[in-house]
């Protein structure tokens, strides 16, 4: 991919439309019974017909044998690199709970954790406490925990995970964990990496000691654990990149998170893949970029449920027809990662994509399927080569060199 | 490939092990009366049974059109970049002999070489005169040449090939080759490249003027060049970036020197296939990573001999179920680089490759052999993917970014 000083000198606002719709996890492995996998199990009448009118290809998000989180899987089909344009621990945290994280603001991800009578860590989640207890816990803490010229927020997560927010003038995110990530040991005392975050560090060790005080004797959460301190990331946009006016349509907080650092507006995606399509459908006019996220495929295979995965792709093939009367310019469909059952984790394989375009240059893959597009006129491409591509399809980049 | 910084991140040591099988100079050509390569001319039974196991594709080495020499074909396999992780001549040349380089000695290929009566160089390969002569002349100046503050010694090669190594305090590799490797003109004064290296190239211009005078008026050999100083490589090792306890069965000594050089132990390879095979089973329970390296094929190549390298093939096929009955989780089989029979040398031409593991997605390869694996899930890939790939494949690898 060409570097973004040279994309700008490319770029040009158009009427054309892109579409791009995520099928979170879609990439799967073989039922041991079947040797099919989940998609080459669905019935796939409408992907398919894309299949046969798109050009088609494998992505690999972040490089081969590499398997992606949720945010370096969509960076890359934002058309950014992973590898460069990463995320703290705590700002993807706090993306996935929809916390505001202003551009002053740092981040931390937290765990309640439990310790003995001589400090040392006994549970790193204790013991994966209720998610009703880390909301009592969090509303003690925002109670009575205080430091000297910030401000200090908690925000709960699931069961023992939550997000620490600290505000005001002067913070840095350059303060070492104090999550050993081993049981047996001490929390760390939080370091300053450079000599501007010491008053950062000093609020935090003065926060960790306040919530000792405040938790001691509670079973099982005692003690906190924080790690990933981080800032809000400065990334170019997408407006300011490809010069598109860009919508994101998802219903999972973390991926709107994504979706906003790169500039999207955010529009409300409601519940269900048939409110994400209305409300694709009313704003079609004000926007010409659109990131629909359907998250079912992703939670499926999570699940390691073949069959319901096989039953989410199945119904986002048949709501694609609504989509496709949108005719827009540019239809690419593909994963951020793959997500096959059989492991029930995000895993490394390549992720099939396609990509409708009246000049998309159409190859003879006729299945939207890992198999079939194996054959396809995209062959294997990096992820974030899908961006410009779809770009170049939508007639909105100029040539390159004279 | 994602950075080694990033990849330590990344790995876990696991109870999974990964054999990695090295046809060295697999890849072929098609015969002038067939049309078949040397792997579609031989019997593959066992092959063709595993690349329908298996994930398949085409490895390039280093990069397009790039001829490959051992080194650099096998620090890919090994997961490193190539053209970042080079070895001096010198270095591949004392490996090559199995001569032991420490930390602070400097290594030099050297020729023996014929020059006139006014210095001239009349052969840089002094006739490739008989290897029993370069052993005798090894000895003579190993008798004879003495330079101050350092120990040098003369190692024999084949022919006109030999290695200088130089020992003692405040070595540097940066002087200048005195072969100007081109006949007609004097060989060059060891420059030092660096003020710090002036003590070395001291040492190596009297060392020069030393063997000038103990070889006047001999015949053919009657005087030195000497090329490629460099010191032995401080590369991160396979230990460091996987957690792996890696470990090489290799019956050349130039394979096991660069093993050497990423950390793997050398285990007693024997001089057969049979003998590697024997190793391998005895120290299966004791490593979770082997490289086992098979040479016949590129030296059948190398000699041109077709017919040969088809036999060559033949045999590591028939030797194949003794090393599938370990069981491998993951097992990997290509070559280091293509050597074409047609011709008799290293080429630039991909690899075919195929990876087997419970969770590789298999493609519709049924052959291994060039054609087939063009048309495999690997698509077309760097040699240095292929490690990590085995390393996901292996479940050793977790998930980057959140």
């Amino acid at each position: 991919m060409i570097p973004f000083e040279e994309m700008r000198e490319l770029a040009q606002t158009t009427p054309s439309r892109i579409i791009l719709l995520v099928m979170d996890g879609i990439g799967g492995l073989p039922h041991p019974q079947t040797g099919r996998t989940e998609l080459e199990s669905a019935r796939r009448r409408n992907l398919d017909r894309l299949a046969r009118e798109s050009i088609c290809g494998m992505s690999t998000p972040v490089s081969p044998g590499i398997t992606p989180g949720s945010a370096p899987g969509h960076m890359a089909l934002f058309g950014y690199d992973p590898l460069k344009y990463q995320f703290g621990r705590g700002i993807v945290e706090a993306l996935g709970l929809d916390i505001e994280v202003g551009p002053g603001d740092v981040v931390a991800r937290g765990n309640f954790c439990t310790v003995d009578d001589s400090g040392s860590i006994t549970d790193r989640r204790a013991g994966r406490l209720a998610t009703a207890i880390n909301h009592e816990l969090c509303d003690l803490m925002n109670g009575h925990v205080q430091v000297a010229g910030f401000h200090a927020e908690f925000f709960p997560g699931k069961e023992h995970r939550f997000v620490l927010r600290l505000r005001g003038q002067g913070l840095s995110d350059r303060v070492a964990d104090t999550d050993p990530q081993r049981e047996g040991m001490q929390p760390l005392h939080a370091k300053a990496l450079i000599a501007e975050a010491e008053p950062t560090a000093q609020a935090v060790r003065s926060l960790v000691e306040q919530v000792r005080a405040l938790l001691a004797g509670r079973k099982p959460a005692n003690m906190l654990l924080l790690r990933g301190f981080s800032q809000h990331p400065d990334y170019p946009s997408l407006r300011d990149i490809y010069k598109l006016t860009p919508a994101c349509i998802a219903t999972y907080p973390m991926y709107r998170g994504v979706a906003r650092v790169v500039g999207m507006d955010i529009l409300p995606a409601g519940e269900t893949l048939q409110d994400q399509i209305s409300i694709l459908r009313q704003s079609y006019k004000s926007y010409d970029y659109f990131f629909l996220h359907y998250k079912k495929t992703d939670a499926r295979g999570e699940d390691g449920d073949f069959a319901a995965k096989v039953k989410a792709i199945e119904e986002f093939d048949a709501a694609l027809p609504a989509i496709l009367e949108l005719e827009p310019d540019v239809l690419v469909v593909t994963g951020d990662h793959s997500t096959p059952a059989a492991l029930a984790m995000h895993s490394w394989h390549p992720v099939p994509v396609m990509l409708r375009a009246q000049h998309c240059r159409r190859d003879e893959v006729d299945e939207f399927t890992e198999r079939a597009c194996l054959r396809g006129g995209l062959g294997q491409i990096q992820a974030m080569d899908l961006m410009p591509l779809a770009m170049a399809n939508a007639l909105k980049l100029n040539k390159f060199g004279a």
